[in-house]
């Protein structure tokens, strides 16, 4: 097949047109535009490859098109990997899929953007599934004789032979494929992010703590609840209903049980009193016990889920029946937002829980491609509900794929592995994701607190007990320590909400894998003096392949620049953390450390290792009951770090609306200086000399260590 | 579409062709021709649908043909399923992989043949990838609105709607579908391996004790193993030899490393003198440092692994280069087979010791098709190097599809579950194969003897050191009970000879799944009086779709028609098993049991649970150090069980060669009658007359548990 050429599609952004692009992307679905200015702001970006060493062949499978890959270079990304940080050597096969226990590359969101720590990604633009050997195939002609070694006798043989070439396999009938240029790493996400309109800004309530109630709860049995948060000061801003509240679940009728909430715009505005936000369960199958039943079922695909209709909402009435409906019943009451469950299906533990991929849908589309963007069209559908309402919304998915980052949704899965949890927290940052490791029910008070360590420093910090009905005081022995951390992110807010800023302005994620912010050769040079790898043992019980494993640093991440955090799970009282350049403090223990190492670090159960960097100033408020409501002022506090001047930024506005979008926001640079007494001082500037709305700013100069209390 | 009309194509086997099927298949392979003979001697069997209630529509994704499907119908088969016994209500995506970690229906043989109890089994022959979605999806017109049940009130909620069709997915270019009937589940099964050219008989030696060694051992180690086995008093038939052989690996050279192996010949025959038969492993990819290379070069895929060819043996000329490469230098000198490894490859563990689906290769096949039958290849080439010379020959394959019944290949894997193990001894049954669930290191004594016990009432029973050097007596604490259990099944011989006979002439498996004695309303009978399965859990750590899980009887199986056996694995002191009806005998404990019931068992770690069924006459041998060549004669035991009459089958021929071809063989009837003192009397009735190749004849009448000694 003739290549086409190459088009740059905006500044460091090339595309290639393969066949005949189908009508319905990820980037067509969410209607999103570039955003230029943000990009033509960057640093310049060349192509990383010369253009003519890019192949593309013909096999029934569809289009192959492949780049070329250095012997060393590490790739990442491939959407909500669960299982694995780099991704060299290995196939992925991106469906959505929400039992990725084994890694071939299916998940809740398998995004078909990879980057490379070169400094380049390479992203297809399509519904349908793609495939990815990331160096995981070798042609004869690439199959250097050299390299291949005697496993009888030769300790240097491999598994995995180093290949020199990315396959991807493309539908046959063709997508658009894109290259992101450099030059780090960090500026690749970040031109992915804003080519697909930049990143989410969610509302500030959204970054407060939230709570799943046990599903058949009833309107006294919430409000109760929600009442012993402040009664166990606890702050908490969202209060989730799972599936009972639908007279009919599954599948869903959207409608409330009027058993269980006679009166839903009341409950729903007496929590609002309280300081509650109320966020709706569901899933996308109609049930015949609804009024849309027979209205959505001539605009439904051939086949049912648990026997309810699967909508095709690539139709504008389907999608406006749907709208509307959602709006009527529970956006004009006050609900604040949803969580989508089920988009994804499974194909493995069950395989009858979604349609199947040659289910046909009225509008041509089919159950492959339905089943990738599922979850895309109904965060789509809600959030321009929202939006058309000037109001902001924030809430949870289990299915998405490219160009998602404007969406403010977070993702979530019914797996339950901690350290998996920690690093879909890295690795959602590479594909324009967010995600939660929420806790549900724990092993033990030791699992219950790591669990909830984690989840405080993530996208969304959620306890969910829709199954289970525990509560963040269900392990008493621990309450003061998950008071502490849920505390602690409250006080964090102004920070958390200004790296958001940046996610959406500049599209650098607010929690970031350390890839983004130290290179191969620097983690090279920090691992040498670090403590070995294990030697690989042959082993016939488990896997005959046993190798050596590189350590990946998949188990600790940045939130924004200045944090490092670097959870510990169940049964850890220890653990290596790689530490960037700087100098470090423990943000709870005030110990200073050299980075540019690998250090061991000891935690008791009080403790979730969190370093800050020095020099940074971190902006903070109070620990309150839950977050204020637009226009109410609270302290601002401005912590600075270290020894040395420095500076940080925070961003305010109404928190609420999407005013911002007319300009009624501000960003405040927090500068440090020292005189030559060595007196720290500290000056805060903004636009046109603006203040934050804030009723009181108090600096804190040269902390090596938090103070406990926000005041 | 317009469907083709179904032709019959052999007795009780109807044909659908659907397009234009692909020119290499798993038939046409083999290049078998139908048992027609036996075919017609079958009861009658009526078209199980009308055809008219089959449906073909068109997808994207293939062709769509689907089958009605009644409300409490099971379904089996698949080919090798590690995970799940009865597939109803799941999706097999039927793709080749080591690695079945997870229930998707991949497989190292993945057969798109299931079987329902209600008595016929449905086939599509083709060398692609097929989707079965047996009961797992439904189709709008198909919902039962009254079946739609509400999760949150009614206990009666199924995770898993009850669906009325099976819907494949058969490739776009088309295929081949067979429907074949009973009247029974053992009927269609029969009917399938019969239409598939019968069933294998092994050579006599393949079914002695088998033993792999080390992979770096030379020469005098291996002659110093096979002779401690002499002096532990373990027999022992064959000694496999791992990678170390070849000169180089991984690729592979099929060629001796001199280094280890000066003098092959000598080294085989000298094994050969001493009663044992040599295996040699092998895998597809072909190493640069083997003469082979240079001439299969450009008969070989795009993509080399492990850096070695995969060559393309669809042509005749690569076939003859591997074949007169291994006949010179293995088959001439004495060597007795292969383990075939590594002609699967995975995507779930690792992903780049395969070539990819886009491969391509010189004969114009893809990579899917030829990683889909790859094995097959693999096991047609070396048989018919046997063949030609006409030496039985029994061996290993990792990978395997449909029409394999004929082939003298047993399925093993790189995982190392006992119960999948156990397992997938009752699933290989459904679809044409056989499958050994091979031992190598345990966990300790008890886990070493459990496994034991099991490989030894299997196709194959091996002991594989190639990684840890285990021997069978590493437990010394057990070893007399090792040593019991081998000889155990050396006595058997002449049964399970006599069963693998049968599998050749009439179909019908030698190990046996429980759904081919005893039908679903017995097994609801028998379960009527047995213990509750457990209730359903919410759980919110593990899965959220928790539900009552029914009992398969997976774990259990039959040998020939006279026993039952029901393994323990480690840490399993009793269990339930699910008894036909009829009388039965503890087979070492002489205990009673009326059967049409589950019953509980306890054993001690002496004990696998073994039945024998009353009436039954199984004909036995004595536990000689290694299975006696052709023309040896020895004595042989006639052993009556119970206390009514019975009778048994004895099938006899020389052993090693494919003379019962040309009806060099027989087929003799062991006739238990009582007269009217009590008295028992035996008569074996043959051919002509003529009276097996034993030098004598030992009857035992009435006998409730097997002496220990084998005279």
């Amino acid at each position: 097949m003739k290549m086409q050429a190459w088009e740059e599609a905006a500044p460091g952004v090339w595309r290639l047109t393969i066949g005949d692009p189908q009508a319905i992307t990820p980037l067509t679905w969410m209607g999103v535009s570039p955003r230029t200015d943000a990009l033509s702001q960057k640093p310049a970006a060349q192509p990383p490859f010369a253009w003519e060493s890019i192949q593309l062949e013909e096999a029934r499978s569809g289009h192959i098109l492949s780049f070329p890959l250095n012997q060393t270079e590490k790739l990442y990304g491939a959407g909500l990997q669960l299982l694995r940080m780099n991704l060299r050597g290995r196939t992925r096969y991106l469906r959505v899929n929400s039992d990725p226990k084994q890694d071939t590359g299916e998940t809740h969101a398998p995004v078909p953007f990879y980057v490379s720590d070169l400094g380049y990604g390479v992203w297809v633009d399509t519904s349908r599934i793609v495939t990815i050997h990331c160096g995981s195939t070798l042609k004869q002609e690439d199959t250097d004789r050299s390299e291949i070694r005697n496993r009888n006798t030769d300790k240097g043989w491999k598994a995995t032979p180093i290949a020199s070439r990315v396959e991807i396999q493309i539908p046959v009938e063709g997508a658009d494929v894109y290259v992101f240029g450099g030059p780090t790493l960090s500026d690749v996400v970040s031109r992915y992010n804003l080519y697909c309109g930049g990143g989410v800004l969610p509302p500030k309530w959204g970054l407060g703590f939230w709570h799943r109630v046990p599903t058949l709860f009833n309107e006294e049995e919430v409000l109760e609840e929600a009442r012993q948060f402040r009664e166990h000061d606890i702050p908490c801003d969202v209060i989730g209903l799972e599936p009972g509240w639908h007279s009919h679940s599954y599948p869903v009728t959207y409608e409330w049980e009027k058993s269980r909430f006679p009166e839903p715009e009341r409950f729903v505005q007496q929590l609002k009193h309280n300081g509650f936000h109320v966020n709706l369960w569901e899933h996308p199958f109609v049930s015949p016990e609804t009024e849309l039943h027979s209205k959505l079922q001539p605009l439904s695909g051939s086949h049912t889920v648990w026997g309810g209709l699967a909508p095709d909402y690539s139709l504008p009435e389907a999608q406006q029946l749907y709208k509307t409906q959602h709006d009527e019943q529970h956006v004009q009451i006050g609900v604040s937002g949803y969580k989508l469950d089920e988009c994804d299906g499974s194909e493995l533990t069950n395989n009858s829980w979604m349609f199947p991929g040659h289910a046909k849908f009225p509008s041509g589309i089919d159950g492959e491609q339905m089943r990738q963007i599922y979850g895309l069209m109904f965060q789509k559908m809600t959030y321009d509900l929202y939006h058309s309402r000037n109001q902001r919304t924030y809430g949870l998915v289990r299915a998405s794929n490219g160009a998602a980052a404007t969406m403010p949704y977070v993702l979530y899965s019914d797996l339950y592995d901690h350290k998996q949890f920690i690093r879909a927290v890295c690795n959602s940052s590479f594909s324009g994701l967010l995600w939660t490791p929420e806790v549900r029910r724990a092993r033990n008070a030791e699992d219950w607190v790591r669990r909830m360590q984690t989840v405080c420093f993530s996208s969304l910090a959620m306890l969910n007990a829709w199954g289970d009905g525990t509560k963040p005081w269900s392990y008493p022995e621990v309450e003061g320590i998950i008071r502490h951390y849920i505390k602690l992110r409250m006080r964090l807010l102004p920070y958390l909400y200004s790296n958001f800023a940046l996610y959406r302005e500049q599209g650098i994620p607010p929690f970031r894998a350390m890839p983004f912010v130290i290179s191969a050769a620097e983690i090279a040079q920090a691992e040498a003096g670090g403590p070995d790898n294990e030697p690989s043992i042959l082993n016939t019980t488990d896997g005959a392949y046993g190798k050596k494993k590189a350590r990946e640093w998949d188990d600790q991440f940045m939130v924004g620049d200045a944090l490092l955090v670097a959870p510990l799970v169940e049964g850890e009282w220890e653990r290596d953390v790689l530490l960037p350049s700087g100098i470090w403090y423990g943000l709870e223990t005030g110990e200073r450390y050299t980075g540019g190492r690998v250090i061991r670090i000891h935690a008791s159960l009080e403790q979730i290792p969190v370093f800050v960097r020095s020099g940074s100033v971190i902006p903070m408020m109070p620990a309150l009951p839950h977050v204020p409501h637009a226009g109410t002022r609270v302290a601002l506090e401005l912590v600075h770090f270290g020894s040395e001047p420095g500076e940080g930024l925070l961003y305010d506005d109404d928190g609420e609306t999407f005013n911002y979008e007319k300009g009624e926001c501000g960003w405040w640079k927090a500068t440090v200086t020292q005189n030559s007494d060595g007196e720290f001082n500290g000056k805060l500037t903004g636009p046109d000399g603006e203040m934050p709305s804030y009723d009181s700013i108090n600096w804190r100069f040269a902390q090596t260590r938090l103070e406990a209390s926000g005041k």
